[in-house]
């Protein structure tokens, strides 16, 4: 399969994709130095500041997060790269120079953990007021060696509507950490993507196959199969997630079903009527829900479904006014 | 190629997408009979109502715009099909029953043409207050023959907008004409998609090819050539936009590029780029703009380019409040 992506010259596609996401999103955000996205409009001060990183190649993904009541900074990686520890240092002093503490939030995946740990080293020395949360709620690895998948979008949205109403680092940290620890994701993929640098295929799959548990990057999955319908692929993925979970009836739920790039909305539809049929039969409360393209991996298809134990607290923070460029709430 | 879509029976799948909508969002919309999507709270009595009309399979248009600032209205058709001109009556019907008078937009596609053209015939007849706007902005075609793409987006948006703040039918009417007027859009598709009833893809295009002008099911285009760099073809496309609009120096121009399904969002950050460096060199003023996946074509790869001449009145109209499943102006 030859590659057909509108791209200019490889080397240079990450800086004219952030160019070119911020000259899209002027009121949103802009260019800090070569890879940090920030808001066009900084947070007053004295109030806590939410970073995050990771590699491009996923759009909207993670910088299409940046704006009121999310997200203050994303640093961004070259494709499917994590971003160096030297530019999460530089970011993570412009976040604390501004605010009342840093909180960054990391997706598990091995580039962003070393470059976030040493980057927590440098700056805990400096005397900086930063804690990390590790999103690790792929349920297709066992427990301590999980990747972070679309979850990190509801730890970005509770934790920044929480930072925005002037909460301190502590009570955002907590926030956080309850939304990462009550949250699961299981992904699907069925067909595979090219690499926009390297123009090879990012994983191989049969014609009739698809296979669940696959990472952000195709990394192998645990169940390959042959091509089920969609009433039954939410139904094998939702029943693994709400075991995980252990959700119980009468339990309040958050439902995001995160598109990989070419499995179209109409196919998100099926899928989340089939999980709402299924939470509804077994007495589960469906009381918020995300449907849309939210992190990519370029134009493979297949989809992320994240479920999450919600409290009184966590939905208020979830409704809460935010305003980025992919991620509103009026 | 094999399908490989998540769905059920084809021939459930428009009424199971139509569920699932609206499972999605109870927020936003509700299904009224089996095909129209009107919003969870009706407007206030005494304003005007704007209601849409067209073929499903290119989620999250058009019903994924019905919502406050927006559209009353949308009644859905099966997959890449008009729906009959009955559907479309009862819809007006509806609308007008609890409004000052409708506004029917209507994309230029014969099918949907034809069903909207019986309709108004019909509530004419009943004396209902109806008026039509025709969106037949590509370019691709000669003037009087042209398709209706993405720009309806823009319309719902400003008209929507004069309807909410409590304008008239004429005023309503006047204001979308003026923005369907001063619009026009030209598509590019890299690589086909499969219909999701018949398995079948819906157009064929060479592994090096891509095509300058296909519609919206893939009607064939203009302009075959060999693939394009994100830069070159961004200025073969804008070009033609300018010229047919006739835009001068130091215009106020509205952007929209549309995904068209498996094109990533980081390829249109590319294109957007280039489009804003073109724009600036000519003296031309970029004042707002829209990025993402509006309408599209299954998992089709490509993109539409809309352009329009904005006016003092069309921007404020465009920066009004907005709260639709798939357009929020906070």
């Amino acid at each position: 399969m030859r590659m057909k992506k509108f791209i200019n010259d490889p080397r240079q596609l990450t800086a004219e994709l952030l160019e070119g996401f911020t000259l899209a999103f002027p009121r949103h955000v802009r260019l800090s130095g070569t890879s940090a996205i920030v808001r066009a409009t900084p947070k007053p001060a004295g109030m806590v500041r939410m970073v995050t990183l990771g590699g491009s190649g996923h759009e909207p993904g993670l910088s299409g997060f940046v704006g009121r009541g999310m997200l203050d900074a994303s640093i961004a990686g070259e494709i499917f790269a994590a971003p160096g520890a030297v530019k999460c240092i530089e970011a993570i002093r412009d976040a604390c120079a501004g605010g009342e503490g840093t909180l960054l939030i990391v997706l598990n995946h091995a580039g962003d953990v070393l470059a976030a740990n040493i980057a927590m080293q440098a700056v805990d020395r400096e005397g900086l007021n930063v804690k990390m949360v590790l999103t690790e709620e792929d349920i297709s690895s066992s427990v301590g060696d999980r990747r972070g998948l679309v979850g990190c979008v509801a730890v970005y949205k509770v934790a920044g509507a929480a930072a925005e109403a002037g909460a301190s680092l502590e009570r955002c940290f907590e926030v956080a950490q309850r939304m990462a620890g009550n949250m699961r994701t299981l992904a699907v993929a069925v067909r595979t993507a090219t690499n926009p640098v390297t123009g090879q295929p990012i994983f191989e799959l049969g014609e009739d196959e698809m296979e669940i548990g696959m990472g952000q990057h195709g990394e192998a999955g645990t169940g390959r199969m042959r091509l089920k319908s969609a009433n039954q692929t939410a139904e094998i993925m939702l029943d693994q997630l709400l075991t995980d979970l252990a959700v119980s009836a009468d339990e309040e739920v958050l439902v995001i079903l995160n598109g990989a790039g070419a499995t179209t909305l109409m196919e998100l539809y099926l899928v989340f009527r089939r999980v709402a049929q299924a939470l509804e039969a077994k007495s589960i409360r469906l009381v918020r829900s995300a449907i849309g393209e939210f992190i990519t991996t370029q134009e493979q298809a297949g989809f992320q479904m994240m479920i999450a134990r919600m409290d009184k607290e966590l939905i208020e923070l979830w409704d809460a006014p935010a305003d980025t460029p992919f991620f509103k709430m009026p």
